[in-house]
């Protein structure tokens, strides 16, 4: 299977990729590798969520957050095939970093960033493997919950 | 045009680099890559502006924020200029992080990250353009509202 | 002296790497280039501190979080050695991030980043002089204060 057949398999479809408003792309290919820009969960060009993640009523959830993660990371995706020519195009996943709007206290971003991570290896299988970072921050554009970057390599 | 002749029909000039006091470089150039450290809005010395970025009295607004986004890139733009033997060494912006400093319920980080982004664009055109992440954060070295960092190809 | 000779000249020995509970790698070669997962200051499997870091009472001291810092950069180490055959391999040091879980006005993020790149310089001498970027955010995983990645260039 194709990393879009697994996608499609997944209930998944590569969404259209947003264009940026300001000076930037939203992947971009040099050499051999590929980055994105900062992605953030945007579903039809609105945010699946906003706000901090923690566990208090009026956050966002530990859950939600990890699903916006993964939403997020599935537009990292699409940008990255809109900028290589195809997903079948990248040999592995070098680096993820999630960055994620925590509330006082939350220290589970792992867990949030988890979204992303697991759907790199849903989608590449062993090569989606990466490093990673999760990092807690005080607020991302427009409210989001997460922000999610992407760097790959090419065949 | 050159792009420092670009940075002096903007009315600019490339300033000098200030050196680290810890075991760190400004820039960095490695194979066909430079990597500037994290830049801060410094002239001569000092920071153009400190504390949070935000709309409320008292906080760093998000037009002065912007404008020390593109001091601390055109800081990491002599950084770097240092590092490689001059801009024209330079094919193409890769990648742009700007890291805010932001007061609780402060979204805007992209608009301040423009002031990075759009100098990128006009020292160097096209190959300017860059991916990018804005990310909302609590606090600075030295109390600074922006950081950022640069990341470029080499010709 | 080899790095690993220097490491045990310091007193200090690599680590057992811990492996990550999700689905990324603690370090990745690829290329010439290998890269850490954001890396806390886990000794035996246990975080060396936890909390905000800040100069008043109840926060991790500017001093402990150095030396956490520097604790996580030792891991780094550890991870980049198992996925890359030893630190001999490294010819440079390239990029080192730090972030640091920071108290409301905390802005002495380079003094606690320095942990991380001091070990550099000692490790790997001049190579292992780097590019990097001190971030102040509000939370890590598991409450850490500090978290680290490097990234290196290999012979």
């Amino acid at each position: 299977m194709t990393p879009e057949e697994r996608i499609e398999a997944l209930g998944l479809s590569l969404p259209v990729v947003a264009q940026p408003v300001g000076n930037y792309v939203p992947a971009l290919v040099d050499g051999a590798c590929v980055w994105t820009s900062g992605q953030l969960p945007l579903v039809e060009g609105r945010l699946a969520a906003t706000g901090s993640v923690g566990d208090d009523d009026g956050l966002v959830s530990p859950d939600l957050a990890r699903e916006c993660a993964r939403i997020a990371a599935l537009n990292g995706l699409a940008a990255m095939a809109g900028s290589c020519g195809g997903l079948d195009r990248i040999l592995r996943v070098v680096r993820v970093v999630g960055y994620v709007a925590s509330a006082p206290g939350f220290t589970a971003q792992p867990s949030v960033v988890n979204g992303a991570s697991d759907l790199m290896v849903e989608v590449f299988g062993e090569p989606g493997r990466h490093v990673r970072s999760a990092i807690g921050v005080t607020a991302l554009p427009l409210g989001s919950p997460v922000e999610i970057e992407i760097e790959a390599r090419l065949r």
